[in-house]
């Protein structure tokens, strides 16, 4: 694998990884309340266009890590809507 | 701009910018109990792979954002410490 590859693998893994505890943490504490709804809103429609961005671009590691992080993104908005405490409450 | 530039810068601005309102609610709350401490590290680090990579491949909105989104993510791990709760809970 290239450098490149081998780079952005490793960022996608690492910073997708991430993104599984954090999750995970929001439905064992049923406790949303300290995560931004701006955030998860702006963090799945970001997430998106990094997908078609590397998509267009051709780039793998985009591809797969935008692709998985952005099904955790939308388990951290379901968990924020879910748990996260009055809807005014952004 | 290339269309290509234009999903990433999309996807960066928008990503990126997400992070600003759940960096500020951590320090408004002055709690961070519900962010996980594997998550901020994993994301500190995982974005200075994608920096990387963005150099390596030349990318502009790859470089651009992940700098950005770096000084948010040690932001978070700053706040995670400082208002995290007990260590060991991860």
């Amino acid at each position: 694998m290239e450098t490149q590859e081998l780079l952005g693998f490793m960022g996608g893994l690492i910073t997708t990884g991430g993104f599984v505890p954090q999750v995970w943490r929001l439905f064992k504490l049923k406790s949303a309340v300290e995560i931004s709804l701006f955030f998860t809103v702006f963090f799945v429609i970001g997430i998106s266009f990094w997908l078609v961005y590397g998509i267009v671009a051709g780039l793998p590691s985009v591809i797969l890590w935008n692709s998985i992080t952005l099904i955790l993104g939308m388990s951290m908005l379901y968990a924020k809507v879910k748990y996260g405490g009055p809807i005014h409450d952004k």
